[in-house]
C-alpha cells in the first residue's frame, strides 16, 4: 500500500489505529483454546470485529515464533485472511529484523514476497546494508526503530555525540538518505511524550508508528499533540488494551467496543487538528 | 553449555571454529534439491563431516525463515540432530532479536526452550529489558551485536559521546552489568582488525563471536593477534568458505578439508599463544 492510499483511508476513516496482533495462547479466552488453529480464529474474530474502527494491523512476530511451526502458519493465514477480506488494511509484522546485507535480503524476501505484508519493523544497529534491503520493494515500507516505549531505551538510544545530537536523532537523520517518506516509516514509543516535538524537527513527515498507548501509559492527546502533522502522519497501536479487553465469550465485541473508543477519540483529534 | 565446557572443548580439538549454517536452497548442490527436506539433508552431510574439526554450529535464522513453515521445520530437525548426535557442539540461533521485555521474553522460550539452542544473537539497541531475559535461562547464553563485520556497522557503532566513549563500547560497558561472562558474549566482525584490542579493553574476559573470516575479508592470524585471551576466548565463524566449498556432489568432503584446514590454523593460533 502507498502512502497516498493509507492517507486516504485514515480521512475516510476518522481513525489511525493500528491493533496490535500480540496474540498468546495463554491469554485468549478459555473456550478457544481446544478449537483447530485458536491463535487464527481468535485472530480472525478480532479482525472482523475492529476493522471498521482500525486502519492497520501489526501482529508481533515473537507470539507466532514461540509457538514454533504451528504459530508461523498461524500468522501467515492471518496474513492472508486480512489481505483477502479487508484489503484497505495496512499491515505491519513487528519483527524487528536486521542483519548484513544478504541475509536482510532474505528476511525481506520472507516478509514481502512470501507472507505479503507491506511494512516491516527493522532494527538500526547494522546500519545502511541491513536496512537497504527492505527499501527494494516498491510499494513496501520499512519501519525504523528510533526511540522505542520501553525503560531500555534510555540505555542508548539517547546518548549523545559532541555536538549534542542524540543516538535515536542520529538515526533518524542518517536513514532519511536511505529512502524517502513513501517508504520509511520510524517507530517512536508514545510514553516519550514530548520527545515528539524533536522526532518532528528531524522527520517533519515521515509517518510515525506509535507503540505504547494504553497499557504501557501513554497518552493519544499527547502524540496527537506533538507528532501529528497535517497529513496525520501517525499510526497508533494498541494491542492489550483491545484484543483482551475481555477475557469472555464476548471478547469480540469488547475488542471492537475499545477499537470504536479510540477511533472516536481519533475522529476528535483529526479534526481538531485540521487533518478532515 | 556452560563456560568451563565450552572451553574443554576448545582445548581438546584445538579448535574454535563456528561452523555457519546459511543454508541457501539456491546455493546447495544439484543433486540435493529434489530430495524430502533439501536442507536438513545438506544440513546433515555438512554436520557429519566437519563436527571433528570444529566445537559450534550457528545457523541463520534468516535462511531458514525465508522458507516458511518448511524453513522452520527444517531448522529445528536440524538443531535436534546436533543436540543428538554431537553433544559437545555449542549450538548458537543467530538471529538478532530483541523487543520489549515481555516479548523478548516470548523470544527466548521460542529459542532456549523449544528449539533447545545454546545460545542466541540479540541488538542491543532496545537496552536492558530486551536483553535481560535471555539472560533468566542457566547455562544459556546472549551473545550482544557490539561491533559488526558489514559496512554499514561504521553508521552508529562508532558515534563517539563527549568522552570519546564509542558506541560500540558503551554497549558493551552497559551490558557487562546485566550479566557475567558466563552467559554473555559479544559479536565483533573479523574485518574490525586491530579495534579487536580496543574491545578486550573493555571486555577482557567475555566470548567474542567472530564472523567475517573468509568470505568477508577478515583475517583469523589478526583476529587472534588482538583478541585471543589465555582461556582462548573467541569463536570464529566461517559459513560460505566452508559450506559451499564445493557445489559438487563431493561437497560434504571438501567441506571437512576446509573446516580441517582452519582447525589446523588455530591450533597453532591456540598453541603460539599458550592456550593449549
Amino acid at each position: 500500500m502507498n502512502r497516498t492510499e493509507l492517507l486516504e483511508n485514515i480521512r475516510r476513516k476518522g481513525s489511525f489505529l493500528c491493533v496490535g496482533l500480540d496474540t498468546d495462547i495463554k491469554k485468549i479466552p478459555e473456550h478457544l483454546r481446544n478449537v483447530e488453529d485458536p491463535i487464527f480464529t481468535f485472530n480472525k474474530a478480532i479482525i472482523d470485529a475492529t476493522a471498521p474502527y482500525c486502519v492497520a494491523y501489526k501482529p508481533n512476530t515473537a507470539f507466532y515464533e514461540s509457538l514454533g511451526v504451528e504459530g508461523w502458519s498461524a500468522l501467515d493465514r492471518t496474513v492472508k485472511y486480512i489481505r483477502d477480506n479487508y484489503p484497505d488494511q495496512f499491515i505491519i509484522a513487528d519483527a524487528k529484523r536486521g542483519d548484513i546485507g544478504n541475509t536482510s535480503s532474505l528476511y525481506a524476501r520472507a516478509f514481502f514476497e512470501n507472507m505479503g505484508v507491506d511494512a516491516l519493523t527493522v532494527a538500526p544497529y547494522m546500519g545502511f546494508d541491513s536496512v537497504k534491503p527492505f527499501m527494494d520493494y516498491s510499494g513496501r515500507w520499512v519501519i525504523l526503530l528510533a526511540l522505542t516505549s520501553n525503560p531500555g531505551s534510555r540505555d542508548f538510544q539517547f546518548l549523545s555525540d559532541m555536538t549534542g545530537t542524540r543516538l535515536f536523532e542520529h538515526v533518524i537523520e542518517t536513514a532519511r538518505k536511505w529512502g524517502n517518506e513513501d517508504q520509511l516509516m520510524f517507530v517512536v514509543g508514545a510514553t516519550q511524550g514530548a520527545m515528539f516535538s524533536e522526532v518532528r524537527r528531524v522527520a517533519p513527515d515521515n509517518f510515525l508508528l506509535v507503540p505504547g498507548v494504553g497499557a504501557q501509559g501513554g497518552s493519544l492527546e499527547e502524540v496527537a499533540k506533538w507528532g501529528m502533522t497535517r497529513e496525520c502522519g501517525l499510526l497508533v497501536n494498541s494491542s492489550r488494551g483491545i484484543i483482551y479487553a475481555s477475557q469472555g465469550e464476548d471478547f469480540a465485541e469488547v475488542a471492537a467496543a475499545e477499537a470504536r473508543k479510540l477511533r472516536d477519540n481519533m475522529t476528535m483529534l483529526l479534526s481538531a487538528h485540521g487533518v478532515i
